[in-house]
């Protein structure tokens, strides 16, 4: 704890500025109320011209395929040829929609559709190494079967994001003889690391595989009843392989968690092999087209070579080497390996939102509620409470995709050095972008009333779908947590010296803001004197910033009061103080989140930027809203501030109405999956009795 | 708009003292900083006293059977027996939990323990005269039946307390002979009101009932596909009778919407009858077990009879009378009248939002999850995040009980002259309770992780058949609309003496806060500068009756602004004002339940009065929380009073704690729907390979 009191004593000196900065604001305040009523007023014409600007940009097709782009993030021709095939694919019969199927006919369905994706001519259309070679091509397949089927989205990355990407990623070059079987689904794999009573702590997984130097196997065992493996996705049925994680013991010496490629079912009779109990887990309440199931092993042998050896080996003595001496770094670094899949979630996750608003958009331009009694009844889209509603989900799932494809390309393109880096990116997009995801699809259902309840119209079906994903691979909270703790570790070893901040910290830093919010808190508040800050994106990213620091020195103060005073553990003061952890941790991704938005909008076309800038001034003032107690305790807002940024949001929500149903045809969500029937004319759809 | 005007002139005489608050304001903010960093420290002793006070005190099966008295409203004998007979009822294996049957199953299912409920010896538990005689009974009922299965209970909600209600509350003593065939279910019935283009605008309703004077029948038509009723429930398959909305025409005049009791279907072969198309509303994203369907009506020709004539009636010639002369009042009327099916879908709804506490706090207190090296994982329930995601859930589904419990029996004793009131208290509390429903369920399922997305653990199998509770019986933007309104028209009867204050603002009237608001604004702030205000319900509720107030002012300011500055009609300064319209409401609803809950609290035993404070005080803080931006805003609390409300609302959580399992048994769920594995010993439930 002596590193983090250095820290603390820097900002200790610090809170004398404290009451200089109530004499400041109080100004503030005066100079407000001379301005008649502060910003409200203040801002009157840069609203003006922000609604001006926006209601003459036309969104036409061409500007709606440059917006597209960005959200694809500038394919190349071999991406988009990729996708186009894809598309094609999906044209099949197989792939139509069906909403209304049972609980044994969702698992059938999503069965033969990844058999089909394997199977096509001209070869499988997913690959288990483009893992490794081509990620954004292989997420853009993820995120596009979503549109089709939740279900075979999550056991096609199931099978070849976690089984595939296992068997790849921490295999070596014996396992590349498997590629090809895994890739046409010859080998169906699962993915076996939760078990029942260990699944965010991973570590405390109790199955065990220990070497037997005679027979040269491990022999895999499940010790205990809270040892079963559980919610296995392809487990209960169809799997026949899987990567099982299991404590490697040679010599009597426990090695820690390594994992090992097991058969499970017989290929063709899917009779689980001897040794091997499956059981089902049954229905559940969204993606019961995916076969989650239950595993145990009564000491299962497998041959020494089934070991995924990259991070760890036995030889035929049962001596284990590694390249990694830290167990706890080694065990870090596999999962590092597999971090693909979250990302992936998040990708997938932002994909189901966009359906939710494409949806909800349309069903808001065309239908109406109330109005004058001598005229038409007014749309539901021109009702604020409509528009406060979706619009900021919209905007937030344009920023929440720019983020992730920009933890796509760092995943893609890291090194060791900042393999760490993209690991927590990863963690933090995941856990914000399904929060956001299920927020989004929950509103867009309320928004469309009983129309939304109807399985036809998806938006419901896609909630009920997608919800685990704020569990399954790293809980939200679990995974914030993550975030915030490197964020402290970073921000201790820029402090003490032993180290330079070029990871998660290294925008704000390369700004210099560090040293100035040092040197001087004040430094934030100051600039919001100007007269458009509540419109200017830059100005609102310092408040995030400003918001990020305070965040870290208050979590760093706590903890260390906790420890010193209180007497605690490092784990209870952690624990006791969770609520400022996901605070610091929520702060520090939407910081990041804005700050790729807007070098994206410096890269946008000129025609285009005016659209883009108001959905970040509208994720960022939304954001600010949320969190406006916050601000306004820390005293970072005047108060007569606060109140003009409600009206403000409702300025630039009327500023995009026109530009919406635009902003969600820029998704290009294949025009095949556009089924529901209030996107289009759905009286007609809804005369014919037998249609529902 | 001269009334509004008077209000107005109120306030704006009052503006001139917004200076002052300021500067008393930096005066508390002087006193704080000399007392150490304010509340969070001066509040320590009586932080400590409520700990100390919480965990005295042992809440055995005696004081939890104190605490389901008052959750029931002190029930009397009859009650009580009627309880036990219907939970006795719910022991019969056409009962038992059957979470994975299908689509057809699950509506085959309903149908069938409705019948059983309709047809047990000793006669139909669900009586519709009841709806009339005892309301608090048939309310028990249906939020009973919520805990075996949620389809079951909407169906008995359409057919007894809508149907039912229907011809009971809106017809006369000439259709008192069918009341025997609706409680047996020989006549099954539908409640059709909504059309495919008309349903939160009921005015908007399109079906016509035109009276033919020759043969004394009225002619019930769809006019147009934007006509037919939707969303209908029972009207799929099983139901025979609906009661039809549609516009009673005589001799050319359109008398407006009446309620017309047509046979739809052959009550033995279940086939429509002639004239009538019906249509299946197909699976939905939950409650599958009702089968709503759609309705046309060709011509239909029902007898002069079977107009449900409270409200209005046509003799022989066509000669129409009416006990209300005005058309908008008259159907307001009829819709007051039938409230009571809103108060019992959130009492229904708070039977879900109690379920899923009780299964997520029990999981809670039995799964561990990290820890230190050397010893014992921790509870869930011990993690702050858990603690602060359940508990205050918990809090608000105790005091939205109690002000569903006030509601009831405000309607049971209803007069005509605050019948009005009683109608816009169900809006409230229906729109509060629901969205309460939604979230609550939403985060128990996360709190149990993968165990969430089990349908056999019942919370997200709650949450998809409950979803619908947020849009049905009125839409709840919209019902938060009327109770806004309400108050608006209230507040200016009062200003304008046209009206003394006796509904909605009656309470706060009684204190006196009214006048002392308005000659003095720093009335409420003033009071803060006492020790313990943090943790004194009653100083936390001024909080709340400031915060409506301040935002009824703003809202009649606003709408003024906009009429006269603005030059809008009188609809486009509301509709452009919703986002102030609904903030207000809100704000009404809330302050009611903490005025209601504290009175129940005053009145109860001592042993249990400090359990209960501590669930009030958590909810006040919270919302306060929630909505600290306001507040701050305002000024109402000082920026370092506000970073205390965090740390309270921890320092409370933990010291309910120890009683949340208490709690949650004290909502006295019937046991045979215990059933969720979670709840118990799960790890031997999963050792079977059999159960999932």
């Amino acid at each position: 704890m002596e590193r983090l009191s250095i820290i603390c004593n820097h900002f200790e000196d610090n809170d004398s500025l404290e009451s200089n900065e109530v004499a400041a604001n109080s100004n503030n305040n005066n100079i407000n109320n001379n301005n008649n009523n502060g910003l409200a007023t203040l801002n009157q014409n840069s609203l003006n011209n922000l609604i001006q600007i926006n209601s003459k940009i036309n969104l036409d097709s061409e500007k709606i395929e440059k917006i597209t782009k960005i959200l694809f993030d500038h394919p190349d021709k071999e991406w988009t040829a990729a996708r186009n095939r894809l598309i094609e694919v999906l044209k099949d019969p197989i792939f139509e929609c069906k909403p209304y199927a049972s609980f044994h006919e969702q698992r059938e369905l999503a069965q033969k559709r990844v058999a089909h994706l394997a199977s096509i001519p001209g070869g499988p259309i997913l690959k288990v190494g483009e893992i490794v070679s081509n990620y954004k091509k292989f997420s853009m397949f993820q995120s596009t079967l979503v549109y089709c089927d939740m279900s075979m989205a999550v056991k096609s990355s199931v099978h070849w994001g976690l089984f595939g990407a296992s068997v790849c990623c921490l295999g070596s070059e014996k396992h590349e003889k498997y590629y090809d079987d895994i890739d046409t689904c010859k080998m169906s794999g699962c993915f076996a690391l939760t078990e029942l009573a260990h699944g965010s702590n991973v570590k405390g997984v109790e199955t065990i595989a220990e070497y037997d130097n005679k027979t040269q196997e491990f022999v895999i065992h499940t010790p205990s009843d809270t040892a079963q493996k559980i919610w296995i996705g392809n487990a209960a049925t169809y799997g026949c392989f899987a990567t099982v994680f299991a404590n490697l013991i040679s010599n009597g010496e426990n090695y820690g968690l390594h994992p090992f490629l097991v058969q499970i079912r017989d290929t063709t009779t899917l009779k689980p092999l001897a040794g091997i109990t499956t059981a089902d887990n049954g229905p559940k309440i969204g993606l019961n087209g995916v076969d989650n199931g239950r595993l145990w092993f009564n000491k299962v042998r497998i041959p020494r070579d089934n070991l995924l050896n990259k991070f760890g080996d036995i030889d035929a003595n049962g001596v284990y080497s590694t390249p990694i001496k830290n167990p706890s770094v080694r065990f870090n670094s596999m999962l590092e390996s597999l971090i693909g899949g979250r990302i992936t979630v998040a990708n997938m996750a932002n994909s189901a939102a966009k359906m939710g608003l494409y949806i909800a958009l349309h069903y808001a331009f065309s239908r109406r509620q109330f109005g004058p009694s001598n005229g038409k009844e007014v749309l539901l889209i021109d009702y604020i409470t409509h528009q406060r509603r979706l619009f900021p989900q919209l905007a937030e799932v344009y920023i929440n995709q720019v983020g992730i494809n920009y933890v796509i390309n760092k995943f893609q393109n890291r090194t060791e050095k900042d393999a760490r880096d993209v690991f927590l990116l990863a963690c933090g997009f995941k856990a914000a972008t399904t929060w956001n995801r299920s927020k989004t699809l929950q509103l867009c259902r309320e928004c469309c009333g009983g129309q939304g309840m109807a399985a036809s119209n998806k938006i419901g079906i896609l909630r009920a779908d997608t919800d685990v994903d704020l569990t399954y691979e790293g809980d939200n909270t679990v995974l914030m947590q993550a975030v915030a703790k490197a964020l402290l570790q970073e921000f201790k070893s820029y402090f003490t010296g032993t180290k330079r901040i070029t990871g998660m910290l290294s925008y704000t830093y390369s700004k210099g803001h560090i040293g100035i919010f040092l040197r001087n808190k004040n430094f934030f508040t100051k600039r919001l004197h100007t007269e458009s800050h509540l419109l200017d994106p830059d100005v609102l990213l310092d408040a995030f910033i400003y918001r990020e620091f305070k965040l870290l020195r208050n979590l760093i103060k706590t903890l260390r009061a906790k420890v010193k005073n209180e007497k605690m553990t490092g784990l209870q003061a952690w624990n006791s103080s969770l609520d400022l952890v996901l605070q610091l941790a929520n702060a520090y991704i939407e910081r990041v989140s804005i700050e790729k938005f807007l070098e994206e909008v410096q890269k946008s076309p000129e025609d285009i930027k005016p659209i883009l800038t108001s959905l970040c001034i509208l994720y960022e003032l939304t954001k600010i809203e949320n969190d406006l107690g916050w601000f306004l305790s820390n005293k970072y807002f005047a108060p007569v501030k606060g109140q003009a940024i409600g009206n403000t949001i409702n300025k630039v929500c009327g500023a995009l109405k026109d530009h919406a149903i635009p902003l969600v045809k820029a998704f290009d969500i294949p025009s095949q999956f556009l089924t529901a029937p209030i996107i289009g004319d759905w009286v007609s759809h809804f005369s014919n009795p037998n249609n529902c």
